[in-house]
């Protein structure tokens, strides 16, 4: 890395990570006179995560969700976007070793997310469990799902074809109830018309979750009505039932039943990832790093924490702040506030999370959507989600792209986008302790 | 594959490979009473290659190139399509071992096309050289691009940034010639507003041809305007200079000249890529499969080849006719059309291959057409190249999304697709012999 501090006493802003935190943090400063931006992430674009299982499953194409970060700070000269890999911090020094060499900072700021947390049975058979976190995983998904179907066709055995079709998701939180509903309306509206030789009520689509309701971080209404549609569109809800482990093609749950599979989706809970080189004793509970109310690591002077990886404690948030979106972006506008404020001497607010709500989709037609004092169901709300949705995605042309890609969905009841670029290579299952 | 011969006395064709030859002859065959069509691919889609070019310099999304062929056969009953591997062919017993076990038939299309063929020293060094064959190459020739523009601003030292950012193409035909084009217009129009840290003129990009003249299978004046649109663009043309080597990094021609570079693309030439499990007497020049003007394989009964990889030599094509989608298309109309008429008693029609003319794009505006009698360059021929294409491309929505790229390439001068999903690692380097 090329990069002795900048000469013209500007002041550099180091962040790792691209995600909704990095990004928002990049762009509040990236006209800031006197601010110096090194943005460093392993993907040369930014992932729309809560969209991840539309690629999944065949609705969206992945250029529509992701973006080129040298796109976005384009013609922004204070902006330097760079592909590393971080090694560790001395903070001391203010020095960021990486890959490409050592980095100094003057205020440095940690924004790496988070990744799937597998617990019990299922942390030493990760590799058989297909997640959803980043865009390569989506398409490794999109993929081994497509592969399963042609699968299915090479023997008319009935079992073989179950196991072949039948796909069990771990979680009830929004990616698990997104996905359930997409692939559920796949086997009704488009697999049948793709595979006519197929009998597709041998595919199983099964939901656990080890809370009695799905979608916890929502309201009550939002949380049934969720289980309603699920429902109406035939996925098997396993509620209150954890599961237990995932042996020799079976998917065992707590209350004993099994679900003979190829395809288990972890969605059941995720933990901070944060980077290498770091002291334990910053870490909280969930691999989280520790941050006070104006998101500084602790012990740690100019070094900062944003997101998902940040374990900031409030009154209001004593376990910390809900690994969201909306979250991470306004911490990462407080932050920049925050700076941009310190330059010219003035003291730090501490940072105040505003719910904004929350919104999860389940069909076509059927969303839930809670705002402050004000819930809503139905059609209306799936309009509602795929507005806001379209108008996240950055970029004008992805928002029309996306955006054809939906309505022709809708209108042809159809989901197009199931090519299997690379075939997906399950590892082999290792004999579990 | 649980399959055997249709039970109704249906005829059964088993078509290898969904490309332009196989993709047409189902097509044509869908909807024949009395016939089943089994179409056999490794992909689940068909690629569209002449635009694989776009794909790989950001121009165009995978998804707008390559169609699901389920989905081109919705609703065509007769039609049953398999990923299968082809193992070999008793044409005796008239069945297809495959990996999926043996498929009786009752005629065999082998449609298998063609894969880049190497030779002199690059031979053994095939895996060092990129190509441009199929989806996932096209896709890793993006991620190797953009990784490079990456790498280079690891260093200042000017010759690590000319080596990674360098780029030698070998053959000038319409794959290298379209690509140099692409390339040449990203190094004017794109790349200094993504890489404002990054001085241009550093990349080389050198087209290498051993015949003197460009698109050897176009008109003179198709050839000569290609040159100056090339060198206009600032590409190196070396022509007359076939290459001898590629060792440590530095591309070597038959001159003496030398390029050093991590990105080598290799569109050089093309060879016959058949089926497993072929005699090799049946086997003409360029690894293709003989065939009588009727189509069939020669000596085997009942197995057809067409397109690439079948070899039908006439008065008017000694050496077989050129390797070209057109040719493909036709062939198999042809041979539906044969197949049809032997259902009836009728006897088979020798092809007449019918050329309707050839073109190749080099830049905005910048397109060569020849057709019979008639020949055109300039903004003209690019509208009617661009057309053309869109048009072909299989699908509406495949057609309104890469109208959609190309329009917002054309007005804004860019090209936004460059996504790096899966980083792409060169295989290490063996020992020359």
């Amino acid at each position: 890395m090329p990069f002795t501090l900048p000469e013209n006493g500007k002041r550099r802003v180091v962040i790792v990570g691209a995600g909704f935190a990095g990004l928002g943090l990049a762009k509040d400063l990236a006209d800031v006179p006197g601010i110096q931006v090194v943005l460093l992430d392993r993907h040369n674009y930014h992932t729309f995560q809560p969209l991840l299982y539309q690629v999944a499953t065949a609705g969206l194409q992945p250029d529509s969700i992701a973006y080129p970060l040298r796109r976005i700070f384009r013609g922004r000269a204070n902006v330097h976007v760079r592909l590393a890999q971080v090694h560790s911090v001395d903070a001391t020094a203010r020095l960021l070793h990486t890959d490409q060499g050592p980095l100094p900072y003057h205020d440095l700021v940690i924004a790496t997310g988070s990744r799937p947390r597998f617990f019990g049975a299922f942390a030493s058979i990760a590799n058989q469990l297909m997640t959803l976190k980043t865009l390569p995983g989506a398409l490794d998904l999109r993929s081994m799902i497509n592969q399963q179907f042609e699968k299915a066709l090479e023997s008319p055995d009935l079992e073989w074809r179950m196991k072949c079709l039948s796909v069990g998701i771990v979680g009830g939180g929004p990616t698990g109830v997104e996905l359930a509903g997409a692939l559920a309306e796949m086997r009704r509206f488009v697999l049948p018309k793709d595979y006519p030789d197929m009998d597709f009520s041998l595919m199983h689509i099964v939901l656990y979750e080890a809370a009695p309701s799905l979608l916890g971080s929502m309201s009550a209404k939002a949380s049934e009505k969720a289980r309603v549609y699920l429902a109406e569109l035939g996925v098997d809800l396993r509620l209150g039932v954890p599961v237990k482990q995932y042996e020799q093609g079976f998917l065992i749950g707590a209350d004993g039943s099994t679900l003979h599979t190829d395809t288990v989706i972890w969605t059941a809970g995720v933990e901070g990832a944060p980077i290498d080189g770091l002291v334990p004793e910053i870490f909280g509970p969930g691999n989280r790093i520790q941050v006070d109310a104006h998101h500084q690591v602790l012990g740690m002077e100019h070094v900062y924490a944003l997101g998902d990886v940040a374990l900031m404690r409030t009154e209001r948030f004593p376990n910390g702040h809900p690994m969201l979106a909306p979250v991470a972006q306004q911490q990462a506008q407080n932050l920049a506030a925050n700076l941009i404020r310190s330059m010219k001497q003035g003291s730090p607010k501490a940072f105040r999370y505003t719910d904004k709500g929350s919104m999860a989709t389940i069909g076509r037609n059927k969303a839930v959507v809670d705002l402050p004092g004000f819930q809503m169901q139905g059609a209306l709300a799936w309009f509602i989600w795929m507005f806001v949705h379209v108008y996240s995605l950055i970029g004008f042309k992805n928002r029309l792209v996306a955006l054809l890609d939906w309505s022709f969905s809708y209108f042809t009841y159809d989901r197009s986008l199931s090519l299997i670029i690379r075939p997906f290579r399950k590892p082999e299952a290792t004999a579990s302790k």
